[in-house]
Parts: structure tokens; C-alpha cells; sequence
């Protein structure tokens, strides 16, 4: 477990840095109470029962006020740390906060690293590992989605499911081990139907929780959603609406923007990340060349891409230059948005539909395929349906890789509301962080993962009929990667890295 | 007095603003523990006593868990703000914290404006006018002489003061009062002779509390300190070096800095403006004459100039600039440091001190003047006493009005140190923040300032042997004026003016 010795008392200011009506100092460890009573003019924190909360002021060393302060005190065990704590409520400038920590420190105290209030809260057993990992991403969640992930790791939840998997894979390897045990008597104490049956319902479990990383990184990072399309179809104006703020630049000169503009924003509770790209043409421009070659990248890695058509342009060659795409959002399992931008404009217009349909390029067929989609969402919004995997199979990639077709105009916010709630329902289609248990860190990812290939590996032994010790040896195994996740089982090295992380005062 | 009805229950984040490991949420009215009580998972808070830690869930109107929180409840009239006070410490994520307030918000709290609480602990009784101003001086103070000046006023001291200075004038007036109710029976109940000597030794005081404004206006924002000289003697390497960064640009091109640049930095516990100037001289430069136009700008609104001589060059000229400028200076009492800069190279060197003492323009006779102290500081630092300000009077401005004479390498940084004691010893000279109370705030100044005019006519009639209700009048106003201070006396306008300045959650 790599128990430390925390024989000090460590102080840290909590609150975020900066000027503020109040910021809070915290001190933890056997001293705690001590370190603070020496420099304390008011009551006799000593004689303070666990949480209740005193007027006073901290004095320096000199004699000189610091702060006068409202100081709670928490005794051991009930407290964040589970050790002596006292939290100092003083005026918030970074002054008297830089003040008030120097005095601590000469009071006896140790300025404290990164986590490691919480680290003490893991090894003193108020949390468990997965749990502080949970309170970090509490502090860095943006969204309500990571919000519910992070808490339900906080709290715990994530850790019980844990340990349920873990004690069944126990119980098993015990009932293997047994056998072990009276195997000269050639005794069978586990039914190898039943056995089967539990290991790969167990490795199902393991495996699929592992498969929710990427969509929980998603959700923690800001699921990527690119838009692309031909130069001046109104990505930058759509980018803008969507994080309600000029961020990128907008002209009507087609091909303004050249970098990847990106940046997140919060709808219906998911946190998406808009990558706005350069508009894919033939360019001369060697500037531009570079940003369409980074467009074709980034798209060929979306999870979600908008694709802009500007209804007032010819849509044949925007249509076309999309087709060319399918093929690799096809194999990605990228989903797709169509916009047909500039509604506008083009509700006013007696709107040319069928003047493509003759085109010699037309490269669609009627009734079905993209165009027809398109015809038929002239004049209304129209849902060609979810994409479904089946016929995106092989290399024959066509419209039914494209969940919506939705009219909108990125200059007057229309057709924006369906187009957010669509991205939302496609971002919690395939995970819902509201219903389901996500994994949201690598960490647990890979642990899972190893667990599951323990597991695999023990099926195949029971499935070969080799002897139990071996199969007893993998469900060990990955009993002990699903220890790693709960923090039973740890290093130091590993406690350092976790905690590394974290900001100081936490 | 514009006592406001405060009926209702104000929320907001009391910490800084951004990410840390803990946040607190402070929420204050007569509704305080009902409205955070309807979203509390964990104790009744309705019966926790006051001053009392209690750890639970803060839930949304739907159900859904905000954060795990540790709430101080605060009872009527023991809070900061006299209310009722529930302060919630959650993690200190920004998503938290805003979703914390808007669930507080819907449990019928309303967010509170800048100073808000401390408004209502105002209002309350709690701290009087004078204090309250205290505590966002306290906030804001970036060193340890500000931080003193504003503990004394939030803590009172300066109050007291007033207090007593205001209740020796009601006596006085009660007195001249009661004179003036029998004043047909032609009685003189009080000594004219002690009251005149009252009257006075009261204007003097009060008037001398509001000549400290200068004072404590520069301990709080940083006593202004001009670095000039003529071009490439070093202004912006020591700027650099004083701030211990690299904010000026250096080179050993002469007129690289043309732009004025400043920045604060606290030595010995005060807070210093230094400020680099262009280098004085006849420049053809457009660009570099405005700097050295606004450079002699500054220079003549300093309260400490340093003047640097560059040791390597010809010093007469360097002189000769600065002995142009000693009216200015000593008109407006400016104190003058003198450094010898670059002593690393000179001190090497065979100095020519004699080389000037026979030029044609030698403008310094010996044994007295400027040159004779340069002439014995060569080799030896040399205090040559401080400013005498006899000496200075009329237009017969000499080396009297040069502070000290020091040896230094603003690229070695030897001579360092003394120039910095010097600086703090300059700095309190006339008044010190550790043993005196000095008035930091332009409202106290100014009502102390007419609180003095109205005792100065009180004084008058006196003198005059006016009629006692004249008298009376000016000592009343002059009460009036002291009253402003503390806020015994005030109104709506005032009041808001003053809390708009606060921050949120204060």
C-alpha cells in the first residue's frame, strides 16, 4: 500500500489564487491545531470540540496582526484529510494569504505539494483512489455531463461497481483454488459450465466499462464536433453563434480562415469542443494549402462533422467535394451533419432544386442518395434517420452515413435549437453519462482493459481444460488490475503521479 | 442615517474567482439556513447552533446532486453581517460554483452586488463606515504598510480616533449652547480663553490627520520614485534590478527606453513606484523628445527622484543637468538620491576626479557643493545628512537638497541594499505607518479637511469675540464633517457609492 509517514503538518491556501472577499488557509496534521494556537488570539483552540467555527485574529511572530479570522476547527478522524485540520477564513488578498501562510510555516508548518491533503485523505482510508482521482475531475468539470461523472467517482460509485466485479473474481478464484487444494482427490468443487459462464460475463462487463473511455473523454474534454465544408459556406459565422462570441474572424471573402480555430461550450449539459476549419477547395495559396491540408486531417479524425453547404452556391461541387469524403467518415464511423446554411436568403428565393438535377456532373441519383435527401429538405427540415452501421460496411459509403439533414442560418440563429439538440442526442447516443457508468481516466481504461485480457485468458483456459492453477493465476490477475483502480493495491510512484495533478490546497 | 430594508437573502461566491480546491458560497438574510435547507442532504440546519460544521449534499430543485459541501452556519447577530449566514465551502471548480449559486438562486436567494454584505454588516451596526472601508483597503493591500494602515482602520482604531475628537466638539458645542439658552442673564459658563485653546489644539490635530493623505494615498498605491539621468547611465538596469524582473528593455544603445515605464514593488514593507524616465539630453529624435518631455513632466511631480550619474562618462554634463533641475525640485520638496553608478567598472579604474575640477564650465566650487561630495564619495559611499529645508527656501537651490550620495552597480547590484534602506527610510520619514495613524482614504481626507475649515471659523469667532450661536454653528458643521467619517451621519448615495467599489461576495 506504500503507507507514508505523515508526522508533519502541512498548510496550503485552498481557495482559487487571486483577490476575493475571503480566502481560505488550511492546515492538517497532529499539530494542526497547535501550529495555529500559536500565533491564535482568542479562544483556546485546544479546548474546541470538532466542528465548530471561532472569531480571532492570527498573529505573527512579531506580534503583529496578520488577519483577524475565522478559524474551524475538525479533529481527527472527522475531517478531508481524516487528520487534526484547522481551515482559516481570512480576508482574500493575496497580501495577507502569502502573509498568513509564512507565519504557519514558521509556526511549525510545511508548505504542502500538490494533492496532498487528499493524498492524506487516501491513505489515512476516507477515500479510496478512484475517489480522489473523482475529486480532481470534480474541480475541473465544465459541464454538467463531467459534472455527473466526476461525482459519481467522488462518491464512489464507480469504486462500488469495482469492488462487486472484483469480489465475484475473488469468490471464483477461491472456488478454483479449492479444487487446488483437493486435486490429488480429483474432486471438480466448481461446475466448469457455470464457471464459463461467470468468466465471460465478468470479461463482458470488464470490457464493455473499458470501451466508455472514449466516449468519457469526450465528455471531459468537449466532444469534437468540425466543421467543414467549400470556402465561405459560413463555418466561422456558425462557430461563432454556437460559442455565442466572436472568435473567429468573418468576412465574405472566402477562404478567411486558414488556422484551426477551436473552443468549447456547454449545450444541454454535454461539453462540446467546435474545431472550425478552412474551407476545402483547390487553393493556389500556399497559406491556404497548409490549413485545407489540416482541415482533410481533423475531419478524417471527428467524431462528429458538420458539413456546411451554402444553399445560395452551387451545391453540386459542395455535394461532391463531401462525397469524396464519405468513404473515410464511412470507416471512422464519423457521424454527419448536413446544414444547408443561408436559410435566410434562400427561403426568400424561388429556390432552384431541380436546376442540378440536369447538371452533367450530377453525380447522385434519384430518387435515392444525398441529392434526393437534400431536394426533399428544401423547404422543410427533414430527419433521413440515425445512421445505421450495416450499410456502411465495405467501401460503399453513401447518404446513409448522415444522421440529419437540418436547414439553418448561421447569420440570424435560425434552425440552431434543432441543430444543438441533435448534437447533444448524438453525442449521449451510443453512452449517457445521466444513466450509464463511464470511465473517464486512462488510468482506469488501461486497468480495465488488462483486466478483461486476464480474463480472456482464463476463458480459454477453461475452454481448453487446463489445469485450475493457471486459470486461478489470470483471475488473480485481474482481480489484482481492478485493486490498481480502487487504490488497494499501489506504489508510491503511481500515488505521485495521481496526485501530481492536483492543485495545491486540495 | 438611510437604514434600507434588507428583508430578503443574497447569495455569492465569497472566494476568488477560477479553479481551487475549495470554493465558499456565502448566502446572508433573514432566509439564509431555509434557503440553503431546502436543497440539504445531511443535517436539519434548522437546528444546528450557531458556529457550527456540517457536512451534506447540496441537491438541485430536481434532485440531482450540486456538490458534497461543508456548511458554517452563522445565527443572528453573531455573523459578519448581523444576519443569519449559511457559508457553504464546495470544490472549487467554476462549473460548481455557478451552478451552487443559480440552485440557490431557485431556492429564493438573490445574488448580491459588489459589498453587499458588508453593506448589511454596516447597516447592522457592525463595523461603522470607516471600517467597512477598512476591510476593502485590507483586501486590496499589497504590502505590509498598507496592510497595517488598513487593519488599524478595520479594526477601528482610526475610528476611535475620530470618535473621541468628535465627542470632545459636542461637549464643546453642548457647552456653548447652554451659554447661549441664558444669554439674556448675560452668564459666560465657559472659559473663553480654555475653549479658544480647545478649538485650536482640535483644528490642529484634525488638520494634521488630513496632511497625512499624501502619505498614506502613496503607501497604498507605492511611493512615486523617478529614476532619471542622461542617457545610458543605467536607469533601466536598475529599474529591472529594483523589480527583480526584466520589464525595461537594455541596451547599450543610449535612449532605448522612451516610453515611461513603472511598476511597484514593496521594500522593507512599503510599496514603491518606481518609475524609468528617457535620459535627458539635447535629443533630435521626435520620438525620444516627447519621452524626455514627459520624462521632465514626471520628474517634476516626484516625491523621490534618483538620479543617476554614469561614473564612465563625463560627469559635468550629467551635473550640470541635474543642477538645472534642483529649483524644480526643491520647490516641490522632492527628495533626491544621487547614485554613481557602474562602481564595478570605476572602481577598477584610476578615477579622474580632478580631470573636471579644472574645466572651463565646472559650475560646483570647492570645498562645499555637489562636486566635493561626488569628489569624497569616490571610493567611499558618503551620507551627506538629510535634506535640510531652510536651506531650500527662495530659489537658491544648492546640494542641500540631496538626500544621501550612493555608490552603486545597478549591474552587479552592489550598493543595492543601502540604496533600499535609504528609499524605506525616506519613505517614513515624515510619516510612519508603524507608529502613526495616517488617513489612506480621499473621503476621510476631504471631510477631515472641512472639519478643520469649520473650526478654523469657529476659532475666528472666538477670536473676534462673535456671538457664541455663530460659534456653536461651526463647531456643530464641524462634528457634522467628523460624523460623515464613521457614517453616523450619511446617506443612500454615500452609502453606494462606497460599496460599489467592493468586490462580489464581500
Amino acid at each position: 500500500m506504500g503507507q507514508m509517514i505523515q508526522d508533519d503538518t502541512i498548510v496550503a491556501v485552498a481557495t482559487p489564487q487571486g483577490t476575493g472577499g475571503i480566502a481560505v488557509i488550511r492546515v492538517s496534521g497532529p499539530e494542526a491545531v497547535n501550529v495555529v494556537g500559536r500565533g491564535w488570539k482568542g479562544c483556546d483552540l485546544e479546548k474546541c470540540a470538532s466542528h465548530t467555527v471561532h472569531l480571532g485574529t492570527l498573529m505573527d511572530t512579531e506580534g503583529e496582526a496578520v488577519d483577524q479570522c475565522v478559524a474551524t476547527v475538525f479533529r481527527s478522524p472527522k475531517s478531508y484529510t481524516g487528520e487534526d485540520t484547522v481551515e482559516l477564513a481570512l480576508h482574500g488578498s493575496p497580501w495577507i494569504q502569502r502573509r498568513a501562510v509564512e507565519t504557519l510555516i514558521s509556526y511549525g508548518a510545511r508548505p504542502a505539494g500538490p494533492g496532498e491533503f487528499t493524498r492524506r485523505a487516501f491513505l489515512n482510508g476516507r477515500l479510496d483512489l478512484a475517489q480522489a482521482e473523482g475529486v480532481a475531475d470534480l474541480i475541473s468539470a465544465s459541464s454538467r455531463a463531467a459534472h455527473r461523472l466526476a461525482m459519481q467517482q467522488a462518491s464512489g460509485g464507480f469504486s462500488r461497481k469495482i469492488d462487486t466485479l472484483r469480489e465475484r473474481l475473488i469468490e471464483f478464484a477461491a472456488l478454483l483454488e479449492l479444487e487446488l487444494d483437493f486435486s490429488e482427490e480429483d474432486v471438480e468443487f466448481a461446475d466448469r459450465t457455470r464457471l464459463l459462464e461467470l468468466a465471460r460475463t465478468t470479461r463482458d462487463e470488464v470490457a464493455s466499462l473499458a470501451a466508455t473511455f472514449d466516449a468519457g473523454q469526450a465528455f471531459k474534454a468537449g466532444v469534437p464536433v468540425v466543421i467543414a465544408g467549400v470556402p465561405n459556406a459560413g463555418k466561422s459565422t456558425l462557430l461563432n453563434r454556437l460559442l455565442r462570441e466572436d472568435k473567429a474572424i468573418v468576412t465574405p471573402i472566402a477562404g478567411t480562415t486558414r488556422d484551426i480555430l477551436e473552443d468549447t461550450v456547454e449545450i444541454g449539459g454535454i461539453l462540446f469542443r467546435f474545431i472550425d476549419t478552412a474551407g476545402l477547395h483547390e487553393s493556389t495559396d500556399e497559406v491556404e494549402r497548409i490549413g485545407i491540408d489540416r482541415a482533410r486531417d481533423r475531419i478524417a479524425r471527428a467524431r462528429i462533422l458538420i458539413w456546411m453547404l451554402d444553399t445560395t452556391a452551387d451545391l453540386n461541387s459542395q455535394l461532391a467535394e463531401l462525397r469524396s469524403l464519405l468513404p473515410t467518415l464511412c470507416a471512422n464511423g464519423t457521424r454527419v451533419l448536413l446544414l444547408l446554411n443561408k436559410s435566410d436568403i434562400t427561403s426568400a428565393l424561388p429556390f432552384p432544386a431541380d436546376s442540378h438535377a440536369d447538371s452533367p456532373e450530377q453525380p447522385f441519383t434519384q430518387p435515392d442518395g444525398l441529392f434526393n435527401a437534400i431536394e426533399r429538405v428544401i423547404g422543410i427540415s427533414h430527419d433521413i434517420g440515425i445512421n445505421d452501421d450495416e450499410t456502411c460496411k465495405g467501401n460503399e459509403a453513401d447518404v446513409s452515413n448522415i444522421d440529419k439533414v437540418i436547414r439553418i442560418s448561421a447569420e440570424t440563429g435560425e434552425g440552431l435549437p434543432e441543430l444543438e439538440s441533435t448534437l447533444t442526442a448524438i453525442a449521449t447516443s451510443e453512452h449517457n453519462p445521466d444513466t450509464e457508468l463511464i470511465v473517464t481516466n486512462a488510468r482506469h481504461a488501461e486497468a480495465l482493459r488488462a483486466a478483461a485480457d486476464s480474463l480472456t485468458r482464463a476463458i480459454d483456459s477453461l475452454e481448453t481444460g487446463l489445469s485450475s492453477d493457471l486459470t486461478a493465476m489470470d483471475i488473480r490477475q485481474a482481480t489484482a488490475h481492478l485493486s490498481e483502480l480502487t487504490g488497494a493495491l499501489t506504489t508510491d510512484t503511481l500515488l505521485h503521479h495521481i496526485f501530481a495533478h492536483f492543485c495545491i490546497g486540495k
